[in-house]
């Protein structure tokens, strides 16, 4: 059980490159909302694609952001994260980005996002997906069921969230 | 570039649980395939599923078998498991299961296995499906592209492989 | 370089187990001090021993604390930890603590705790050790050299501290 | 308990650079022990310092060698590894290293070996120290009381070893 004490935190997931505009606005957008809801936003930590969108969405709105990175290089680090996590575990870090977020927000898809996608369906946390493709959709609902949910505007992801986290 | 002596290397993947009658036979069946080419198979190494039969195959056949366990507990692993490597690192082992083999097979999908193929295409491993359900077929086909393949049979994924080792 | 916008990360490193009441003491006052600095503790995690004495202290506080947990277990967490990292990988975590953490405080020693000081040593982490026995500061010195330092109270700590995060 | 078809594994475990020649040399002859009797000789795998060293004098005597990589460089393993396990991430591989040896050899001191030596007291496995200085030894049996042993000779640890591998 979650300690009283504890903020939600929610995990942005998605590429670091080759990530299409429309992932890009609606991690910064979710980022906003999340800081908005004095949560705390957790990503990838990188300073590339959905993890610096997100990241700088939360910070431009006052939130608390926290990498989770894959490697140890300062350098690489967003400058919107403001708990960088250094793991020098490469992609084995993804299951750490999941097992810490209380629910997992898909904006876009890689293989390494659908690693944590794949991860937090085994992990049993709520995955949202943002505008998914068909095979992705349909490949995320075979896996996970009622784990997944859709979202198309990033209000309805907080929406989500706060049934997950009995603050309705 | 792989050093002349090393042996290949085929991870054969997997649920533990809750696994079709026609995967588990094909991985005994594959595990029989990679022992008759003196290769060596790798698998997660639990005593259950996919894992246990790839494993008990290759064993009947005098192959070498590799187990990467989650876990540091010797009550897990298959019994048909030669070698097992104790991570106690929970799904994060998953990325060592993919990045130690030079090619991944999928017999059956759940989270896990799903997480496999992420990470396998994401280490640029070349995969190859067991007669995936459409879903899993078509998300994996839209990640990982040229690297996806498929067989019906285990002799096929011994062709593809040679095809990869350059041993044909 | 550290983005200027991060706040200094102390860990805080020590057995759960069979803790000398000093080592707990010097624990939680430590954990005061960088709560009145307003820096953010790092610690284990769990709800024992030396990290639950530090992360008490910080709370009380008034500080940020953050636990790179272990395990993925909600019920093993400290009540005093803010932001629970879960990783699920067992002693391999320990990693994660010292390339997270600016500065390494060692409070007793305990085969785990030795692995801190040692993987911090590997980082170029400086390492601050209270009081320790002999075996340990001679161990220490020898493997870490300049990286090496004593202190017997909570404020040599912070200002060993200020002098590597260039805040003196 | 361990299947009764498992080879022992023995981890020898020992500096990457500025090594001394005689640890050099000893891991040389305990890899060649190792092969003659049969057993798997572990190391980190690099082509460097002791690990090298081990791995060449288990290949010279015929023997099974496994390198548990840091790394997913295939130019960076030994050419006397025949099985590298690619696990991309870090020293956090270490843990590793112990969890999947069934006794651990000590062959110089560095912090990377140090933070073995560490972990496997944490894992409860037997370690060997060759020809330690002072501080090592004494901080050894600090943290391992009745899980140190010390060896001048490579035949030294093979007698170790089978007494507890119940092979005497």
């Amino acid at each position: 059980m979650k300690h009283s004490s504890w903020v939600p935190i929610v995990g942005v997931m998605g590429p670091g490159d080759h990530c299409e505009p429309s992932n890009i606005e609606f991690a910064r957008q979710i980022g906003i909302e999340i800081a908005r809801q004095n949560w705390i936003l957790l990503t990838g930590g990188r300073n590339v694609g959905v993890m610096e969108a997100a990241s700088k969405g939360a910070k431009d709105a006052g939130g608390l952001t926290i990498g989770i990175l894959p490697h140890a290089d300062e350098e690489l680090v967003s400058k919107f994260v403001d708990i960088p996590i250094f793991t020098e575990m490469g992609n084995a870090r993804n299951n750490i980005n999941v097992l810490t977020s209380w629910i997992v927000v898909i904006c876009g898809i890689g293989p390494g996002t659908a690693s944590e996608l794949a991860l937090a369906i085994k992990a049993e946390k709520p995955v949202i997906l943002f505008k998914p493709d068909e095979a992705t959709h349909k490949f995320a609902a075979k896996l996970g069921g009622d784990l997944i949910y859709l979202a198309d505007e990033a209000i309805e992801v907080i929406n989500i969230a706060k049934e997950f986290f009995h603050l309705t």
